[in-house]
């Protein structure tokens, strides 16, 4: 079963925001077994929206469209698709009521704009939003499914799981896909590739590998497609334990987590607990780990010291050893990773402090030079690291390494 | 001048890296007076790539594709890109030197597969890919120009910035696109709209005026189009400053920044620093902060305070504080606003707590009941949001939420 995923909207196609939704839509559709063909970003310009709804109808059964469906003038989504089908419009009482609802709320008068939202084509199903104003839209045409949704993340996200993915499954029996992914960390993508030929070669038709490298780690991902669930998963799984055992050294997880995820997971099952000190990456460090829920079970926090005060108040560094080394020293990482051990009480800790750039390079320490240490109660280690001259990859990459570390660390304990 | 991005890989179609290449591509793009009509992610499957290609052919004439490049099997795009040109393969001398280089560099050994890099079809300029193996190529055909980069994004965009885009104004005539961004905060999309319909509907055909609204702020952006820069600014300065003045009371900036931006840039005009203490936004503030070249002169940093223990011991919030009130209260988010003043010794303060789920909530304090707190060393102003039951956006409302108060409270104290 076919996918294909259309936003609309200029501001995708101006650089202005990122599109977030396709991948969450993606994703979300990969779980029950539909896979995504192509996404389509396209302007909101008639003609355009009705080459791509055509393009689109050649290629999937399932249309998910997201985008131009707000109040104003430049949304021209709901026009387009009732001009795309033919269809005339009629007024949808619940989407009124709701509208009415959101206004009455929020204590705002409701504005002839507001109003027009409750039309819509007649051929459609209403999928009501919870969180907004714009209805959802259920089409079935010529054999496919049309589903129109706002841009707002949190509205489609909200229709998705309430409607649209419990709806596609009792409309279609769909196939079974299966992705199975092998975090590793600190081998190059050649050098897997090159050690796992033999495994890659022996692939069946229906099994495909695939590389996804990302700042100093490779993601392996085995997709599988089939019929049969559990003939598939015994294939993969088989398949991912030949890969997991000749590249065993490299290997960080066998979920498809993001590292800071399996470092909370495998440090929570240990009873430990973190805390960070983080200089040049700015909290960065601190967000990867509580944007995940349970984390202050691992997770007690620590500061972000951008300044030299705040490095000696808080975690305790010696006024000395900042002028007479710098911030950006082995002898200040030391101090930082230390002090948020003493002054944070937990068994382990991260620091950083860099050069991130663009300004405040050196001769001696140019951009990009960033010195990184991990400790737990009996044992320090800092490393030196030389990046780029790119502020946001410095930051990225400096977290990264950061969670290296602390894998690292955490496995030579274990062992 | 119409340019299409497509990129290539299958981790975009089943939603395991979201493409942000595309938006800075966009973005980049525009700068230059190029729009881009289309942007398409497809498979790393020959057929669809082919087909993908002759779609963007009929649509622009500049394609851009991005993916597909790496030395492993699942990377086609090289070969189907010679396959639709017709080309025969060559080595690229200055390739293999690069990949030499590379890998020299770190001491590896060179791979057959990375020696086969070098090999590019016969008909393509070769641009040098400084941080990587993969080269990206240039091809004029058919009056197109289309441009393969690798997927990795600091690589492709070192080829933009060094290569493809001087290559762009050299090769075509260029028109202007301009845009100009209005950032309000605290007003819906439609109301704004309502209040500024006639300037809307005096809009010449060639300027378009789209409402962008990201939680709790809504961006206008007027974008205008033609030959002449200077007659086309002057239009379009002309029209957002009757709508500037129209919507006064809800602008918080006038360029196209993101409000965190424009608060360090107000607070640096002023001399003012700033400190944080993050309990649920766990970072996330210090990172939007951080991530800004310069943020240092404003920016002191400041805590996470995850844990009980950190909000006293680094803030200084009273015990009996925490266990009578709860750490999700007025009277803790004072505490420990006002303690971030006086021990991180800034001008201002931002304090956040509250619960961001999925768990922790409580019939009295349900998940999505922040405190928010910002303060000078004259004034705090705290204030109770309830938001909704998604960490993510739990954590992303508060954070904006917080900027905002700090936006009214810095307008207040100069006005």
């Amino acid at each position: 079963m076919l996918a294909e995923i259309i936003t609309i909207g200029d501001e995708i196609l101006i650089g202005q925001i990122v599109d977030t939704n396709s991948a969450w839509i993606a994703r979300e559709l990969n779980k029950i077994g539909v896979r995504v063909k192509q996404i389509s970003s396209v302007s909101d310009d008639r003609e355009h929206i009705l080459t791509a709804l055509a393009e689109a109808h050649n290629r999937a059964q399932i249309i998910l469209i997201t985008g131009g469906l707000g109040p104003t003038k430049d949304d021209i989504t709901k026009k387009t698709l009732a001009e795309y089908f033919n269809a005339g419009f009629v007024e949808s009482k619940e989407t009124l009521e709701n509208v009415e609802r959101i206004f009455k709320k929020y204590n705002r008068p409701l504005l002839e704009v507001n109003r027009l939202q409750a039309q819509v084509p007649e051929n459609c199903e209403v999928i009501i939003n919870n969180n907004g104003t714009a209805p959802g839209m259920w089409f079935n045409h010529e054999g496919r499914v049309y589903v129109s949704m706002p841009g707002v993340p949190h509205e489609m996200m909200y229709m998705m799981e309430e409607t649209v993915l419990p709806k596609l499954k009792t409309t279609f029996k769909l196939p079974v896909i299966i992705h199975k992914t092998i975090l590793t960390v600190g081998e190059g993508e050649s050098f897997l590739a090159e050690r796992i030929a033999d495994i890659e070669d022996s692939l069946p038709a229906h099994i495909k590998l695939a590389y996804l490298p990302k700042l100093g780690q490779v993601r392996l991902r085995l997709s599988g497609y089939g019929e049969d669930e559990t003939i598939l998963n015994q294939e993969i799984t088989q398949f991912a334990q030949l890969i997991k055992e000749r590249v065993a050294n490299v290997v960080a997880a066998e979920d498809d987590l993001p590292l800071e995820k399996i470092l909370l997971d495998k440090m929570e099952a240990r009873g430990l607990t973190l805390s960070v000190a983080e200089s040049c990456t700015g909290g960065y460090i601190s967000h990867l780990f509580t944007q995940h829920p349970g984390s202050s079970a691992v997770f007690f926090g620590g500061t972000v010291c951008y300044s030299y005060e705040l490095k000696e108040s808080v975690l305790g560094v010696k006024n000395e050893t900042l002028w007479q080394h710098g911030a950006v020293s082995e002898e200040t990482v030391r101090e930082m990773v230390e002090g948020a051990i003493l002054n944070f009480k937990s068994d382990y800790a991260i620091a950083v402090t860099g050069v991130a750039g663009p300004g405040g390079g050196s001769a001696e320490k140019p951009v990009g030079t960033v010195w990184i240490a991990v400790a737990s109660v009996n044992k320090t280690v800092a490393k030196k690291f030389t990046f780029g001259n790119k502020r946001a990859q410095n930051i990225e990459r400096s977290a990264i390494s950061a969670l290296g570390m602390l894998n690292t660390l955490l496995a030579e304990v274990e062992n």
